[in-house]
């Protein structure tokens, strides 16, 4: 018995959470086991360490957010997505690798050499661990920012305006194009049923029979 | 203005602390500007990070844990330890990437290649920076289980038995063979006073004139 790992990236606002949900819900109603789990967190110490990243007023140095983020990714793989994996479970993370590909290594401008790293980096913190499928929800910055500021909700990123999310939008569009196969691209700009309608398409294609 | 970067390394009861705050009363008394820190520790949210680290109530896996001290390393290297070297200061530190390689890898029994990883990640948290001077404070496990069972202290790793001390004390002797130059070995079971004697008659030769 092997579940299936299913993650949802894409930039704030783009309605990921609320389209996780969703997709649980209906994929239990088809009589599937689904764990909803998010990154950083997942765990006690993983939530203590997404408080930690996520709280404003600490700056951190740059390697120090990798670090603290890939702490809490290690952790949550071992504890929770592995073993669900192992009992045949399909997984609906809200963001895994490619948010850290995007915002602390796209983003920030990293040479090449350093990309790789980052990579290398991930690798090891989760284990090998690849997704089954990735949904990017993705949609015009302007779209997506008037949503957040609709929700009132402000954090470490959601603080850095438009042109940091233009950045964060191209970055995960990047990381699609590389890899076609696992990474497929969503148009979160749709009314929501649609969104979801676009989401279960693409998730019953790996679904077991 | 280039600072000296010194670290003490050694099991649980092996004086370090102690030793450390002695050299730098005395190179205080001599003139020099120094420097006292700890690993993990030094800023604010790697102390945050250490007590997390540090609370056996939390069974971590055995990547975060690595994960967790490096970010904590990364910090206190980016805002404390490079800019204390730029002007100038002498920095004791109370552990550093040696401490990793025992309690992390060559107590954990990793592979070569786990270990050759290792060191690649401790490279990427501390940015390249090297001590310039690593004293390693080394005993029978048996006189130091003493000292700690005197102070009464205990934690995750002080509650792990003599057979752990004995791999951890072996781990340093180890990486102390393939780094003589840097890695000073010095008796630990003498008197504090001849102790603080031997580590200040290394540290002499590493010091500006």
């Amino acid at each position: 018995m092997k579940g299936i790992f299913i993650t949802f990236e894409g930039p704030d606002g783009s309605g990921k959470t609320t389209q996780l949900h969703k997709a649980a819900e209906k994929l239990r109603q088809m009589g599937y086991e689904v764990l909803e789990s998010r990154e950083p967190g997942g765990t006690e110490l993983a939530e203590k360490v997404r408080s930690l990243v996520l709280d404003a007023s600490l700056p951190l140095a740059a390697k120090t957010e990798v670090l603290l983020y890939l702490a809490a990714r290690s952790e949550h793989v071992e504890k929770v997505l592995r073993p669900a994996l192992a009992t045949g479970k399909i997984i609906l993370c809200d963001r895994f690798c490619d948010s850290t590909l995007v915002y602390q290594g796209l983003v920030k401008g990293l040479s090449k050499e350093q990309l790789a790293e980052l990579r290398r980096l991930n690798a090891y913190a989760c284990d090998e661990l690849i997704p089954d499928l990735t949904l990017l929800l993705d949609g015009r910055t302007e779209v997506l920012a008037e949503r957040r500021s609709l929700r009132g909700v402000s954090d470490r990123y959601e603080d850095k305006g438009l042109e940091f999310q233009r950045q964060v939008r191209t970055g995960f569009c990047t990381l699609a194009e590389l890899e076609p196969q696992r990474i497929r691209v969503i148009n979160a700009e749709q009314s929501a049923d649609k969104v979801a309608a676009d989401v279960l398409q693409v998730i019953r294609a790996v679904l077991p029979e």
